[in-house]
């Protein structure tokens, strides 16, 4: 594990319902991990879930849908927030996290197929963008708790610390194709906290 | 104008060949911008154009071939970089010209279409690498001036700066669909500079 998002559908409790979920959602990963959303097709995706086309047409209607709930899927299973002790140690926590999710060969694909849906889709985008406020919001608080011990600015926005953090490592994958190594995670931690100390995200600025 | 690549085809000197290829390019970036890379059609771009069929396979071949030169044209007629004399004047000059080209309608769903494409097509991925490469080659000069005028430090990585202030605009582009107006681009400029200045993009760091 370890991933910013554990694969779909590995860790899950209840009965035969969630496990129908937990493999049609797993399919829907790996299918749109190895072909992209272009190529992504529910008959295909209960083929390799060995469920009913039916069930899957029933319970999700369209790709989109699908794809709607494996973001969902994706954000509720996320790791909780890693806490260190200080702002840098929880923000390089976070960069690596991020850059395992993205230098993974399954979930590097999987988030460039949902990335690329969301630039045609407005409601994949929709669904990409709640993901990550739910990302966002559990990491937010270790920001927060480094304005309280007066370490950055009072009226810094925490949200978007986290997503500066975020940012090169995305850009990284999605347009340069720069290596996205530990070093990459570091440094998108370390110009976070720096630009934060000198108040670039304070909500006045 | 003011767009970090100027509309493909709109300024160019020459005879009738340049003129069917600023057509071509010009079609084609429309095409994108409106339909995505899923729907670009050589016959479309042909049509729009007003270029017959075989004059559009003959020259460009395939799809990829068109987006490549399309590409490949973006970053001939794009902008030079602005000098301002300070670091935060040059990188603002950056940002905003990042921002108002993502933020143009037509501009920021060329590039989104042309990044999904790069997604799934290593050609064009490799063309839009070069595409960012020559860019950063242009204003990487600014950051090099601070470095001898003594405001950064000396083993400064000048392209990672330059591509720091782009990633938080291309992230609100693709990701969380945040407002990209003149406050991201100087957020990500002066968070730029900052992180520059205390050391987060040294080589050596």
């Amino acid at each position: 594990m370890g991933f910013e998002s554990a694969d779909p559908g590995t860790i899950r409790p209840g009965g035969r319902t969630a496990r129908v979920r937990a493999g049609v959602l797993r399919a829907a990963g790996d299918a749109l991990a190895e072909q992209g959303f272009a190529h992504l097709d529910l008959a295909d995706v209960a083929r390799r879930a060995e469920v009913g086309k039916t069930t899957v047409y029933r319970r999700w209607g369209t790709l989109t849908g699908l794809v709607t709930d494996l973001l969902m899927d994706m954000a509720e299973q996320s790791l909780p927030r890693t806490e260190t002790g200080s702002l840098l140690g929880d923000l390089k926590a976070n960069a690596r996290l991020v850059q395992r999710t993205l230098a993974d060969v399954r979930q590097g694909a999987l988030f460039k197929a949902v990335i690329a849906a969301a630039t045609c889709d407005e409601k994949t985008a929709e669904a990409l963008r709640r993901f990550y406020d739910i990302r966002v919001q559990e990491w937010a608080p270790c920001v927060q708790q480094a304005v309280e011990r007066g370490e950055l600015p009072e009226d810094t926005d925490t949200h978007e610390v986290i997503r500066a953090v975020s940012a090169p490592l995305y850009y990284r994958l999605l347009t340069t194709g720069d290596r996205l190594d530990e070093a990459a995670a570091d440094q998108a931690a370390e110009a976070a906290v720096a630009a934060a100390r000198a108040g670039a995200y304070r909500r006045s600025a």
